[in-house]
């Protein structure tokens, strides 16, 4: 394992740090955690529904990278795959609170749900207005190695986009949990991998595959897909993902949102041939395209592969994925 | 290799199209060229002097991702490692020049310098008002395989961004390019490598490092460094980078920017690592660092490693670096 790290058990300090302080215009940390809060000039004088987020690391730019005016107020870093503590979350929750209430957004995994159930009791004991929503976009598995249901992964940042957007616009905590709902709803994700994630602690792979073989379907900690096959062709790839994800949506009219994501070690540049086949198949199948992103957004260390996400849209979801924010990593 | 693709030839224009698809609020592709144009509604109805850049393919998000008002006019891209066509670097100029001229931004390899120098006599020969730079920022070696004098590497996005925003606020043509070789010669790089890329057409890393091993000194185009050693821990490594880098920079008074730059098979996580050891270092030895950014910019395929930048920055071109701008990659 050749790494660009000091000692393993200093890799998240270490790494919250670094990314705090180069970017100290936009967030700082809440001293004695690994807790990330907004720092622009706007913060501090505002009025809306606090968002928090989550989770271990291993994702970045998630959760920290989109910590900024329109996204998220916070956001809790755990070890590497690991939950956050629910005392750190708590910090979180507590720091963001403008009165208005804060909503707590939660990767569907065992330890997460449980931790942020934890800090969620403690803000409630605390009187804090507080509500959580369970991201489970992942439709690849029912269940997991570390899950109870669907995993949630890359279509967590198009939640947090579309709640951050509508926080800042100013709904009310109940709206705002009822509109995260409804957007989890109609968030769909596969990934692929083609070379699978090394943990520091752990110094190899996860799992071995081929030097032809990919998986379809793996997770974001390394956790198995449903299949293992030779490599295709990008097109190949991306139709066997639209085929299982657009089988989940039974009306196809209206507009949809894409979210081609990589995996950490996957160049930009395949990222969008993938993107490419995306969008041409969608477009041949009359399928409406209001919203695309492509880059790393919710990676797994040096992963190489891709996720595909296909959201369907309310215009006024299309809207608040197409708003500015000031974040580091949207 | 196992890599998101189809035909090796295609990758190119499946890569711009990709990119231009998702993005078809910022950017435009100009027909039967490689070449990407500003595609927002201000660009229109816009007085300033155009900015062009471009090279081989296989950087992203250089150039095209940095095609938007306040940065790039237009981009073009060559086939991986592989300089634009001249005429192409032709059409991107005509399809920019509002009048005012244009700046060329050129990396430093013979055949990038060649191309630009000849779509600068067609532009010439058309009475288009046109100058341009060459950015030389890798401090690691003195000329390289495909180079005379030093190489551009990553330094080149922040000269594309002071460059931009000097364009925006109106400055003419002469300056322009005057400022620009401020910059140019203000900005210094050194890269590490701890593993090769693979060009698609090569199908395997285009040298190899032992599993302990990195090279430092690496170029963007697998040129070999100055140095192969044992991997260090990251303090160590950006202690190495900044004694060799500070060096050139007799008077350490005053401001500085830096970039930390993933080579495209780095997680984020090793990037902020190695940021914090960056920051560290250079408060230690009181340095004033003005401004900072950490992440994916300037990439080799899907090369293991990270580059440096530091430049000596005057207060306005921190104030450049700052400023808002609306493009896929920045």
């Amino acid at each position: 394992m050749k790494k660009i790290i000091n000692k393993t058990e200093d890799i998240v300090p270490e790494m919250i740090s670094g990314l705090v302080k180069a970017n100290s215009d936009l967030v700082k940390q809440i001293d004695g955690t690994t807790a990330v809060v907004r720092n622009d000039s706007k913060f501090a004088e505002e009025k809306q529904v606090g968002v928090v987020s989550g989770g271990g690391s291993g994702h970045e730019p998630l959760h920290a990278g989109y910590v900024g005016d329109g996204m998220l107020s916070a956001a809790v870093a755990g070890e590497v795959f690991t939950s956050p503590t629910p005392d750190q979350i708590y910090e979180a929750i507590k720091a963001v609170d403008h009165g208005l209430g804060v909503l707590l957004i939660v990767k569907n995994y065992s330890g997460d749900v449980m931790n942020f159930d934890m800090a969620k009791e403690m803000a409630e004991a605390d009187d804090i207005k507080i509500k959580s929503i369970v991201v489970d976009d992942d439709i690849s598995v029912e269940n997991s190695e570390f899950t109870q249901g669907k995993r949630g992964v890359a279509g967590t940042v198009l939640v947090e986009k579309i709640v951050g957007a509508a926080a800042r616009l100013g709904m009310n905590l109940d709206d705002l949990a009822a509109l995260g709902q409804k957007v989890i709803d109609s968030t769909k994700t596969v990934g692929i991998a083609l070379h699978a994630a090394t943990v520091p602690a752990v110094g190899h792979p996860g799992f071995e595959l081929g030097d032809d073989e990919i998986e379809y379907g793996i997770g974001i900690h390394n956790e198995r897909g449903y299949s293992v096959e030779k490599i295709q062709p990008s097109k190949e790839l991306a139709h066997e993902l639209i085929k299982k994800i657009m089988g989940e949506f039974p009306d196809q009219t209206g507009n949809f949102a894409v979210l081609i994501n990589g995996m950490g070690a996957t160049p930009l540049m395949e990222q969008y041939i993938f993107a490419n086949d995306v969008l041409n198949e969608l477009a041949a199948d009359n399928i409406s395209v209001g919203f695309s992103k492509v880059g790393n957004q919710v990676t797994s260390l040096d992963m190489q592969g891709i996720s595909l996400t296909i959201m369907k849209a309310d215009d006024d979801w299309i809207k608040m994925l197409k708003e500015p924010v000031a974040t580091i990593g949207w």
